[in-house]
């Protein structure tokens, strides 16, 4: 085992139903390969800044152990921008506790944030190993074949569809138009999942449209029209992100999160009220919101999976002497799926958003191509099981008042 | 084995996750029991009337065997207000097709639609035995415990509550209030069921608003600031139709899109932005739409087990001689939990409404009492397993072109 000082983990951004599994990879391997202590920063590099930090090794292992099949940030998340004054300050707590490793779990404004804090300990001399672990329900993360949470999500997006387009087409009324609401401001992958739904020609989902192209009302009007003739009902899947051709947001709020995006929701409302005015025909909306995110009790085995390998090679990567690194995903065959971890350096990944490919998209731009189905199927497979209590899922919870540590001593 | 002519089932209205298993308990009970014919009617009432009626015993066992854990309306359902001439057709067809059996699945309208048959049919000399079997996830039929398809509803819902819940804590952002709107109008039982995800004080949720008693928006302001400044975060549910004292549904209420339309927003989207307006704390709504309804993935045990029993004892009361009644579900104890049939006069039941009990309800008029979990809670036991493929649920679909009945003959 090797003694080179303490390790720690945190998490930042939005959660997946999987994420973590990557800090149980990353608190696992490291009891298994490091005598350090593994620290856990709460709520992210904020928490850290705050002195917010626990020794991970104190919980029960059982919350560890059940970390793997709860949803939510298990050691706490937040959305923070670090200053020039934050990264000295985090460098100096580093030093402070001996940490010479840092594991990021995060999506592309983490990696930007575990490169910058890489390079703020480098200008300051002080050894440290950072390791970025991939996450994100948008899949939007370069370089790497697929995010982990991605594939949790669009199983719970597609099963989704598959639940409520049956259940669409079976009642004979005049509420005959669904849209479903799918999260991915910029990168159209979460929409573009319930296209896995599909069996069959004429079943749900109908249309679909993704933030890569403009979107026009009236053409939407006349694909859903079209659909509506034929089967007497329609089933579309929308971005919460689509914008007209000069890029205005079909529903924008006013408000702006922590990295100055526009704050969205709405857009399938927006469609639902457009399909009645304009066509006559009821609709409804299903927003699906921080649901496809969270639904632990539906996640793809194979993401968990593999969201606590990217964890475990991160400590199999620092303590190898890589850092500066984000860990990927590289598949290795897709009959059967297989896969690998790979990495890339952060400075590549920050900040870089990756979209979803404009070949996948059909010329009419209401429709996903069959190569995106090839490319998503697998990563939706086998099931996770979760302990039940009272019929609903027993979730863990951190005891974030065990192990912590005191930066005054 | 009683040969005294053939029967006939139908679904009506709109579907929950376990609907099904009542059609399944229909024909898998007819057909050891009678030696008759056991027709489908094809969208409820309206598709008998229009002749689109199938022989049930033609369809593969596996597609009937697969209605146990398939959402939707699997014979296809209707919404339809019969007239007096649709009463005495549908006598006609049921003398043409020597049916002396009518099975009627749905809610409090489809008891109404039950009822008018029965007299109709009285009216005509014609022998019938109709039987109600109830459904909806509303909750709202009277004279019985609780309507199957509740269970599995309350249980998607709760489960959503308390994913979500953890993901709203676990990230620390100004993205700090949810709303999550649930359906029933008129009755607060599904919005109830959020309630029953919560294990200790501060667990999500923390307000929950029924349409039983009228909404005060200042109310609402005050109590969630109150619960954000405890907390930092807040988790709200909502009904759909919450109004004000004078009855003015809160989503009938005008927001703007980006284009300056004016759109009726569901009354968790209303809630969001006066939660943004008022109190300058980012919020998110989450808006169930039909996802709870036909969440079979996640469907109750407890519930699917319950709607085969009632679809099972409407053929062994009707082949018993009764008539004129819909089946309930009496409660024979808590602890452990167990029910059995009972039966009502479906006069008593058609187009009553059974509401939230304001008993139930807090002093303060923002969330529900522990009678309400004692009651709910053994209603979402155990999972139903549901075939996989791809990673997704492989739901059946009926082949409505096998034994079609030619009503010209």
């Amino acid at each position: 085992m090797s003694n080179n000082g303490n390790a720690i983990v945190a998490q930042s951004g939005g959660p997946t139903a999987v994420i973590n599994n990557s800090v149980c990879g990353v608190v696992e391997t490291w009891l298994k390969s490091a005598s350090g202590k593994i620290y856990g920063g709460i709520s992210g590099i904020k928490g850290i800044l705050a002195g917010d930090i626990i020794d991970l090794e104190q919980q029960e292992k059982s919350i560890i152990a059940g970390l793997r099949y709860t949803p939510g940030a298990g050691i706490f998340s937040c959305r923070h921008k670090v200053s020039q004054a934050d990264q000295e300050r985090l460098v100096d707590i580093f030093k402070k506790l001996d940490i010479r490793y840092f594991f990021y779990n995060g999506g592309n404004d983490s990696m930007d944030t575990a490169h910058k804090t890489y390079q703020a300990a480098q200008a300051a001399g002080w050894d440290l190993q950072v390791i970025g672990i991939p996450k994100t329900i948008d899949n939007d993360l370069p370089f790497t074949d697929h995010s982990p949470g991605y594939g949790s999500a669009a199983k719970y997006i597609a099963a989704t569809v598959r639940e409520t387009g049956i259940d669409l087409e079976s009642v004979y009324t005049k509420n005959k138009v669904t849209v479903l609401e799918a999260m991915g401001r910029d990168a159209g992958w979460l929409t573009a999942a319930g296209a896995l739904s599909k069996r069959w020609d004429d079943e749900a989902p109908h249309l679909i449209y993704l933030p890569e192209t403009p979107f026009y009302t009236e053409r939407f009007l006349g694909d859903v029209e079209q659909v509506y003739k034929k089967l007497g009902y329609c089933y579309v899947v929308v971005s919460e992100g689509i914008a007209d051709e000069q890029g205005n947001y079909l529903s924008a709020s006013e408000t702006q999160d922590a990295f100055g995006h526009a704050q969205l929701s709405g857009a399938g409302m927006v469609l639902k009220n457009v399909v009645e005015r304009e066509l006559g025909i009821k609709a409804r909306c299903n927003t699906l919101g921080t649901t496809q995110r969270a639904a632990a009790h539906f996640a793809s085995r194979v993401d968990a999976e593999e969201a606590y390998m990217v964890g475990s090679a991160a400590v199999q990567y620092a303590l190898s002497g890589k850092t500066g690194v984000m860990v990927t995903i590289e598949r290795r065959g897709n009959d059967p799926y297989s896969s690998a971890a790979g990495e890339v350096a952060l400075e590549k990944v920050a900040n870089i958003e990756r979209k979803f490919p404009m070949e996948w998209i059909n010329e009419a731009r209401n429709y996903v191509m069959p190569e995106f189905t090839r490319y998503a199927l697998p990563l939706l497979s086998g099931e996770v099981s979760v302990p039940m209590k009272d019929g609903l899922p027993d979730y863990v919870r951190l005891d974030t008042s065990r192990g912590r540590v005191n930066l005054e001593e």
